[in-house]
């Protein structure tokens, strides 16, 4: 299967693109289609990479509104746990499907994800079309014992996910230091490292969970992953809040990378944003997500991009800390080898964007500047993954009744 | 001329709406179109009062993108100044129109501008629909004897908007105290109070205004307003990020309204954000708005309210602070005298917005959250004010055509 866009716009110069078996195959000013390539004519359109959501609970889409403006354990012990509790692994293949129906409207193409029923997350990711790094998540509550009985169940799930083909990624996906005991999670960094696959975690979110481990551990969060063998070039820490220099420092020298929510730190009030400039100073690996979009609310990576530029800005006191150039960047995945996002070149995977140029939010001269700043998700025309138009003016395919599937659902899980 | 609007979706239950004469005549379930209106459709629509924008420099379009990343007064006097002394009266007018353009596809039907050429400003806004309180812009580098110079074309720029008809509201507008001396503010009070119409001015951005106050004042900024006579029920108060309580509790005693801009104070770093709590606690009037697109970078009040509550939250250390309903109020123009927000209601004029019931981030179960926390602009689909139909299906009449006008006019300013 073949595909040609003819005419759109990159860096100014108007381009084609060939894409064959899923990969650009040609891409310049002179590219022209061939006999038999299906064809878009993407005149007026903008040619670029897309976003990567390096940390979500995609089917939380259920629970969209559902106990927002609630401190975050507070949050979760009334609200979000008793509703998962009545969760059939259907409603996270709806839910899971709506948002990445969400996340291609607004621009994403890869997502890394943390929920429960990963099977489900993987078949709904498959049938969407989008790519996914899909965690098998993992909550023990501090108890070993129960921890070792969960392991038969982690390594089936991990292997069902790994079946689902080639745009989805199986990962393992504990909660965090304060809802997995350490055997469980140096357990689990053992079988991540065995099989080559990402470790996903949520680190120093809130104030308290740093203060916690120091007391309990005598070390901080960052260092008591290591000493569990959990950070390496897989491992994903997801907020980060609360890092400190020297752990940001251990954190870079062992390649993990931290992944900023800043709509979810900022709604959830807890006390902070990733420290951007000292983690770019200590030359740690850096990504974006939107976090889930019951702590959001919604999936739009160009809002986050916003986001967490000015909050950034605003944290430093200095309106040149994070230039639009490298927030895009970071937002777009190729500031970590993990979230591993594509460049627009002769041998990539063909995943990239067409935004509507006469958007009056892109009217200025500095793209970067109008992409972070000005434009919103809805400037996306087109998203195309591994060579299949899955957005199309802005049509995605089955979205109302997607939809009306998850309304249906969540009305059950949270009335 | 009338207008039938027939199945639209009111919190949960299907209406009609009549129209005559600009204003809402009926409204309700049972409302049905009568012979010779025009008609809308609004199934699966969601009817809503719109966004009133309370501080903005909508011209400021042909600005958008350049100086991004810099400190609020080298920007000022390295970048806009200068571009600004190119400025032709028909560059406002077109700079204008595409901002419209702008805040129609983002619910916005009303604004409260601050700019230069207030004329052009206002023939924008006529010929645009939408409903606006233009400014006569002053700034005499604080020279009285400059600024009594100024005062008969102050006074003629004054007259002509007042011409403009009924959607626009004139009013006057110094930039702040640091660019317009105490006797060009008291004349400009004084002809507020006998016009009866709005002072419009940016106060307390920055803490080296308030010190620079201080000092040579021996006062705080509200105060020094206030010595002069400039707080009053029709002032507005742009930004106050820096107002201490005593300041908040005199602004809230005159019934003057503060505007926040939140989005303008984390790009520019100015070190903090309205202080809300203490605003609400002290009973002052409160607005919100987008500031100019050239600290935003865009006008969309969808994106600010958000980032109005979850700035709030930051600061504040709890999530409760600010909830979504009184966010909304406030970004509806609901909270303030001047920006005079309205409801919807049988003798209200017909201002009111048509949005997509279908789109996936409006999928929760509290309409409230999902406007502020989920929603951007581009849910909008239908924009209306004073009964005509100034966008339906988000397609708003000349919006290539402006946005093309402000690219190149935009070029030779800055090029």
């Amino acid at each position: 299967m073949s595909l040609a866009v003819t005419g759109a716009a990159l860096d100014g110069e108007v381009v084609g693109l060939r894409i064959e078996d899923g990969a650009i195959a040609e891409l310049g000013p002179s590219v022209e289609p061939k006999l038999g390539d299906d064809l878009i004519d993407a005149a007026g359109l903008l040619l670029t990479p897309p976003m990567v959501n390096g940390h979500t609970h995609a089917a939380m889409t259920l629970f969209r509104g559902f106990g927002d403006e609630m401190a975050l354990m507070e949050w979760l012990r009334t609200r979000i746990w008793p509703a998962e509790a009545r969760l059939e692994p259907e409603d996270v293949y709806w839910g899971t499907r709506l948002a990445c129906v969400e996340m291609i409207r607004s621009g994403t193409t890869k997502f890394l994800d943390m929920y429960w029923h990963g099977v489900e997350v993987a078949r709904a990711v498959v049938d969407s079309g989008i790519r996914a790094t899909v965690s098998t998540v993992m909550i023990d509550q501090l108890d070993p014992v129960r921890g070792e009985g969960m392991r038969p169940e982690v390594l089936e799930s991990l292997d069902r996910i790994a079946e689902a083909g080639p745009r989805v990624t199986p990962s393992l996906g504990p909660h965090a230091i304060y809802t997995v005991s350490p055997e469980s999670l140096a357990w689990l960094a053992k079988i991540g490292a065995e099989r080559e696959i990402p470790l996903h975690i949520h680190l120093s979110e809130t104030e308290r969970e740093v203060s916690d481990c120091s007391d309990a551990q005598g070390k901080r969060p960052a260092a008591y992953l290591d000493d569990l063998g959990f950070l390496g070039e897989r491992s994903v820490l997801a907020h980060g809040v609360w890092l400190d220099r020297g752990e940001l420092e251990l954190i870079a020298e062992r390649g993990a990378t931290v992944v900023a929510n800043p709509a979810a730190n900022m709604k959830l009030a807890v006390g902070g944003v990733l420290p951007y400039p000292a983690a770019a100073a200590a030359g740690a690996a850096i990504g974006l997500g939107t976090d889930g979009v019951s702590s959001n609310s919604n999936l739009d990576m160009f809002e986050e991009v916003k986001l967490f530029a000015l909050s950034q800005k605003h944290a430093s006191g200095d309106p040149a800390t994070l230039p639009a150039a490298e927030a895009l960047a970071i937002a777009r995945g190729l500031r970590s080898p993990v979230l591993a996002g594509t460049a627009l070149a002769v041998g990539q995977p063909a995943d990239f964007l067409l935004l509507r140029g006469s958007d009056p939010e892109l009217s200025a001269g500095d793209p970067d500047a109008d992409l972070v700043y000005a434009a919103g998700g809805a400037v996306v025309d087109t998203a195309i993954v591994a060579g299949r138009v899955l957005m199309r003016a802005r049509q995605v395919e089955a979205a109302e009744e997607i939809t009306e599937q998850v309304r249906s659902r969540a009305k059950r899980l949270t009335g």
